[in-house]
């Protein structure tokens, strides 16, 4: 039996322990509170039909052949165009690339940007898909202590300063994945002030901006970016279609250029059929009424889960109340070890996830829990939530 | 205007340079010789079409919603059972997995396998897209010389002996690109025995090996891989279609299992959709049909193409007869220099790849060019090669 030298930074990523407890999600009557699976009630699947015959009827050599790693030109303006009249995000010096999904965004950018060594600064928690990019190249976390309006700043221009080699800090502005909460206009302000005195590039991930379904839009860091140090990631995934993987980044040229040669080696071009159709998706259809849709749909679901909480949980569990996105962050009382509290759920076969599958600094375990409603069906809701109560009662 | 730092590995790769000679690639009237490209025509378009349109009505939650990284495991399965049958390829201690294209495979493994500072030997010439991956993770490269009948073990003996951190022989034994060369059984034997006695792993690289159109199939390298010390890379670019991105690698358990996370933080998963397209062309269409249709356009061509060049070329240029694949290289003289050859040859709208395209030592240029058969026309083929004999007896 051979064994095998791996590399450093690989041998040390594990995959997820908290697969183990997983085991049993996906048996009959399992409630999944553990996802971050966008609804799929909300696929516009006879878009995508209609669509789909349509290029392969008119435009197959297009939607088969090898096509450019910059990605679908038409694609690409569009995305620009909706960026600027959304989100005031891209200037004339960024460039928008079309990439497979918004986590391969985040790692190329990583890649590009980063040597072995070097630290990302992160939300602490933060979402786990980005953290394991960054570990995968050898780099370090140093995560900020997440506040209800975003990150402590004080604790990121500390960590800045303390660390010469902070190359990146990571965002997650708007409906933070895992915590559910939004960055306030007055701390965006102040990361981008600290980005731009320490130095360092900030990549802001919104997977989750189209998705507000109360309050009202902040400023993405993006529309900040003056000094063009600001790399934004988007997706189609909670749109539109994760299965399909198709995202996009908004960067300053010189980085965007960067990204297509290291996007090149990994997979040459994103799938180009699924670029037609989100092209399509942009352009044909009622994409904002879609949109609309999505968020009448979460809206429902999270106050479902928020009015379920409030009745079912004892006063000694706290969670967020997002305005938008896919999840509510409960942190419990000592009184409860987050370890035992998800063993204990997984056994009445309600799954959630805890706290330390989102840590940049494994040793200090978060007691808490993350909740996704977008996934589980009304009555599941009502009923996985119960059960969470009547374990955090005993 | 802020100036970047990007990371060593990467501020090294720049974008082809041979893209600058390519600018009027695509314009009307242009030849392209330089494309990797399958033929359009051997898209099942209608068959996909059907498919696309059954898999949207019937499983389109599966087809659109977020999947696992590993792959769709009916088609990991049917991938296992066509390697085991006609490869000879996969033990019971190989995993399959799908990746997002051959060249995930390829990047994957190196990012798994090998440190910065590390080797991998390849033959000289050889694939740039699996170059500049290993370059773009920091590692060295040394090339081996390709011979008629592959690389020269001597050499490569020389290289394992030379290089205590080579980690990898990176090899694409059936129909070389860019070489067209099939590596016979005894050198595949001799560099598998030693691979095993340097304790280096081998990537073999297949992806044209269903597209033999004379000869007999020579066993894989895989086929031998007792040790469990061989990753095999397979596509279905050049049966299916390209720009859906689906390729596969067949790797030992323990190494399968590293190269799921390292996919994992890269696009999470490859777009699902066309990964139940692959399944069906692989369980509900004649694929061994279309493969065999295939086979007959290349042969056809690939012979066009070297009846012209022995009707148009001068004698001092040399070229490979290859038995499959998609590339003929020719060994240009002394007195056409590869670079004003590949120039005169745009200035005519003809597009050919110069040899140092695919170089792993860029110092020493070699004298050759690169020449695709399966994407031009038949009648540009003989167009085209006729002007290429005109530039060499100038």
């Amino acid at each position: 039996m051979t064994s095998y030298k791996f590399s450093k930074k690989m041998a040390e990523l594990k995959p997820s322990a908290i697969r183990e407890i997983f085991k049993s999600l996906g048996q009959p009557g399992s409630i999944a509170f553990s996802a971050g699976n966008p609804a799929p009630e909300s696929f516009p699947v006879e878009f995508i039909n209609r669509a789909a015959a349509d290029i392969l009827s008119n435009s197959s050599t297009l939607a088969l052949q090898y096509s450019i790693t910059e990605g679908y030109t038409p694609l690409r303006e569009a995305v620009e165009a909706r960026l600027r009249d959304k989100f005031s995000t891209g200037k004339d010096s960024d460039t928008v690339l079309v990439v497979s999904g918004g986590q391969q965004g985040i790692e190329l950018t990583a890649k590009v940007m980063c040597d072995e060594g070097d630290t990302v600064i992160a939300e602490e928690p933060s979402f786990i898909g980005a953290l394991n990019a960054f570990r995968s190249l050898g780099l370090n976390l140093t995560g900020v202590p997440m506040e209800g309006d975003g990150m402590n700043v004080e604790a990121l221009e500390e960590a800045l300063k303390s660390n010469p080699r902070a190359k990146i800090i990571y965002t997650i502005p708007t409906f933070h994945n895992p915590c559910g909460i939004t960055t306030s206009l007055e701390k965006r302000r102040r990361i981008y002030e600290l980005a731009r005195e320490y130095g360092a590039i900030i990549i802001e991930d919104n997977p989750y901006g189209e998705l507000r379904f109360s309050g009202s839009d902040v400023p993405t860091i993006k529309s900040m970016d003056t000094d063009g140090i600001v790399v934004y990631c988007g997706t189609f995934s909670k749109i539109l279609s994760p299965g399909m993987r198709v995202g996009f980044v908004c960067a300053p040229e010189t980085i965007a250029q960067k990204i297509v040669v290291a996007k090149q080696v990994e997979d040459v071009h994103t799938n180009i059929f699924f670029q037609l159709i989100a092209h399509r998706f942009m352009t044909e259809f009622d994409m904002d009424g879609h949109i609309e849709s999505i968020r009448k749909l979460y809206k429902h679901k999270c106050k479902l889960m928020l009015d379920t909480l409030a009745e079912e949980l004892p006063d000694d569990i706290v969670w967020t109340k997002p305005k938008g996105g896919l999840f509510v962050w409960c942190t419990l009382p000592e009184r409860l070890p987050v370890d035992k509290f998800v063993r204990d759920a997984a056994a009445e076969k309600v799954f959630v996830v805890p706290g330390s599958a989102f840590q940049c600094d494994l040793s200090k375990p978060i007691n808490a829990i993350r909740l996704n409603y977008s996934t589980p069906s009304d009555e599941d809701i009502v009923k996985g939530i119960k059960i969470l109560g009547q374990i955090a009662r005993n």
